[in-house]
């Protein structure tokens, strides 16, 4: 069984003077995920920060901020055009839209170059590759408008491919609980003080969206043998101390590779595993204040495996 | 400027009482060829071994064999059909069909697995991917019937990815002719004995085969700065004094990366070169007798690079 794990997203932020995206009721965040050919499971309401668990992944909403995940065979560009319509292009003062390197790109609606130049009819951008075209890559477009994020806005996405054998038989068993998986990251002893939104699905897959106060982090697992793959995405700045979150994971999932995408945090600089060689490091800072790092890195060479067998 | 120098590949080998090969006229590589929508630039003939030189890529054939390699946006899966069908399927002893995983794969006609479930339905075979889903791989379907190959029948495939700044320049380079190539390579220092039919295409891209009796090699390169690749493919053994040939392709162009993929040779296996670490090593012995290894190399990590800026 396949299914496409590789992620698009879009963050939008809004000008000072708009109104409060909390104004917004349930049916516009409904439309806006319906756009993209996904469907709202559930939904996490704070006083800063609403989180909304998705058939293919994850929304997350501030008064004056949307970060919105999809996976499969989503067409994510179609929200950002809706967004773009219903809140008005100049109210809109940064738009990224981001897609990872997909597992069978032949099976996506559209591809990254077609989506930016639905973008490009709207929104003056520019349009790059983080990584190398053959292997692992992020294809980031962002809004060419002048820009200054705030300090604290940081991201770290973790993506993490060919989980080992053992993570992959346990998340692939059958009839496994929320309560089971989040016992097997430890998320609550790793991550604590965050409210947890999650979802298995059948035959399995697991997507949590988790906030605490404006912070949140959400974890989306595909672990079917032919395309294992998770990613991990945070608010937090990861710091020197938090590095063990990422070792964490690596300790539980063995993976074959990962990449370390990160905006504005430096903090993530000094990551390394002794397990794990980093292969590829592409970095450019924005002109609109991302100062961006993607590392990949494989496995120190072990064993060779065996080639995967198509059985159909 | 993009082009997709990913290849596809078929090998056929004929039963001992077929006729041979060499009894066809042009005409029939002629319309093989344009099955696979390439067509055939020049030819050299020899007493074992004729060549074609495609307009993508490459054909070889010997009394009781054919290799054809085509890149771009071809349907090779159509000229194997063609073959199966005008040859006899009863006359095939062993069947090879090969993709390499594509730099835009939403760009090809069909998809590997789409063109398995047309091979599937006139061959008994098996299909798998040696190195991994979400980064370089080779995607291979073997038809099952019994077969044992010739103890010389070796094939050494030299896959080189992001070819350096200096060499993508000069590859470049407007109005190259093929011996100025030739000398960048210094071909005929490092393989001499061959006889060498070769093409410059415009703007730029250069394609190359060399036969000597009954060896070949060839060469394909797509220098351009979005998806910077070359293939070396050789049935020569590539013994130990021979992995200089290797050694001297990558001090040309400092590869990024590459992908070493080797049948029956196993006197390639203790290759390693100090620039570079292997990250993927995939191998299986089929029941077909071919030993098939496919090892994926890095650069160990330099400097880090800018993303790559989409323009259009």
């Amino acid at each position: 069984m396949f299914f496409e794990g590789a992620e698009k997203k879009l963050e939008v932020v809004l000008s000072a003077t708009s109104p409060s995206l909390f104004e917004k009721d349930r049916s516009f965040w409904e439309e806006l995920v319906a756009k993209s050919k996904a469907t709202i499971l559930s939904e996490l309401s704070g006083p800063n920060l609403k989180s909304f668990l998705l058939s293919e992944s994850s929304l997350f909403v501030w008064k004056d901020r949307i970060l919105m995940v999809t996976c499969g065979q989503t067409s994510l560009v179609d929200a950002v055009l809706f967004l773009l319509r219903e809140l008005g292009k100049e109210n809109v003062d940064c738009l990224f839209f981001q897609r990872k390197n997909e597992y069978r790109a032949q099976m996506q609606p559209t591809s990254f170059l077609d989506d930016v130049k639905l973008l490009r009819e709207v929104v003056d951008g520019t349009a790059m590759r983080f990584g190398r075209l053959h292997s692992n890559h992020n294809l980031i477009f962002h809004s060419n408008k002048a820009y200054r994020p705030q300090v604290d806005d940081t991201t770290v996405e973790f993506l993490i491919y060919d989980l080992s054998e053992q993570a992959s038989a346990f998340l692939t068993g059958s009839g496994l609980s929320k309560q089971e998986i989040r016992d097997f990251f430890a998320l609550e002893k790793v991550l604590p003080g965050f409210e947890i939104d999650d979802f298995v699905f059948r035959p399995y897959g697991y997507s949590l969206n988790a906030v605490n106060d404006d912070d949140y982090y959400t974890i989306h697992v595909t672990p079917q043998q032919r395309s294992p793959y998770m990613s991990f995405e945070t608010s937090l700045p990861i710091t020197k101390a938090e590095q063990g979150i990422l070792n964490h994971f690596l300790e539980i999932l063995s993976p074959g590779a990962f990449d370390l995408m990160t905006f504005n945090c430096p903090t993530t600089f000094d990551f390394t595993h002794q397990d794990y060689i980093q292969v590829v490091h592409s970095k450019e800072k924005l002109s609109i204040g991302y100062d961006i790092h993607f590392r990949s890195f494989y496995k120190r060479q072990g064993q060779p495996e065996k080639p995967y067998q198509y059985l159909e």
